[in-house]
């Protein structure tokens, strides 16, 4: 069986969103008892990553590291109309992927307790983005 | 369903190519209208990325970021047997990953308008390189 | 069919265990003979990489590289509480991931012949670590 549907997220500009519920909430609908959760999003500066969900400062530290291994406005950088955060946007989220797939068991997610489901918006500005979730079992 | 086949792409060196076509062609063959394709490269030194695919700056500037972050000859690097660029290549293709899993809905890719599906070659020597797609739905 | 199992790997502190073997029992289990194989690690500080299998060199090179780009003790990171070696394993899991999906075929895993499965465990520590595999076929 396959379920698939597209949730949109307002982000906030630079930094991560917590979409665990959301991806939940889909393979509930589903019906889905076990099986596979694939996510992706349709663009190519923001990206979903799995990350520690309990102290915030995990996820400040990611882009701290980000922010220093993909510096905005780097000379390495010749794509820049769109802005001196566009192209490290771009190789940040080829680096954390667009695609991210999770196991289904007993009709939830099946995390472990300190995983959390989360889109890492990586241009400065804030965008509405569109993630399609299909869940197969 | 489940439909798979393999592709042979010849690379040209170092660099990309875009094989978003090839793909969405297996995915027409399946005849699979909701669902996953997944696609997979049998090696350690190429990789498939999700990437813009507007501007060819972009992946050149992409290139540019790796070839610094993971230069030729790092003296990180002992395995160097089959040539300066080999280590590298390894260590790309798991930053970039050698698997990619993509929505299919009514028939197609369900990409983003600006995404594209690239094999990355990280030798410096042209490659026949194998991939294996296999589609779920 | 969906096959689902549990598998739990005892690490040895920082560095790889090759599970390729471990992943094949299960596909070979399922009895399913074409469609994905998906593995997922339940823990933010280990990860799952393709990694070249035959020279064990190649991994050693891996780690040189992820300790120099992701120091302990980075002074970018102030989660330190569970050790220096604990947000860097955190950045290393997201960098080189938590999930990976391998194809299926003639009911084993279609690797390249220099293609071994991973599980890399980023601590210094010992730990047990789960891995949740999903067959699909």
């Amino acid at each position: 069986m396959i379920h698939q549907q597209t949730l949109e997220i307002q982000t906030h500009g630079r930094g991560t969103i917590n979409i665990t519920r959301d991806i939940d909430s889909a393979v509930n609908e589903s019906g889905i008892q076990t099986g596979l959760c694939h996510v992706f999003v349709r663009h190519t500066s923001a990206s979903l990553i799995v990350c520690e969900n309990a102290d915030p400062q995990v996820r400040k530290d990611l882009e701290n590291f980000l922010a220093d291994s993909v510096p905005d406005g780097s000379p390495l950088f010749r794509h820049t109309a769109e802005g001196v955060d566009d192209m490290p946007a771009h190789v940040r989220s080829i680096l954390t992927n667009m695609d991210l797939c999770l196991p289904v068991s007993q009709g939830q997610l099946n995390l472990g307790i300190w995983q959390g489901v989360y889109l890492y918006e990586h241009r400065v500005r804030p965008h509405r983005r569109q993630i399609i979730v299909t869940i197969n079992g």
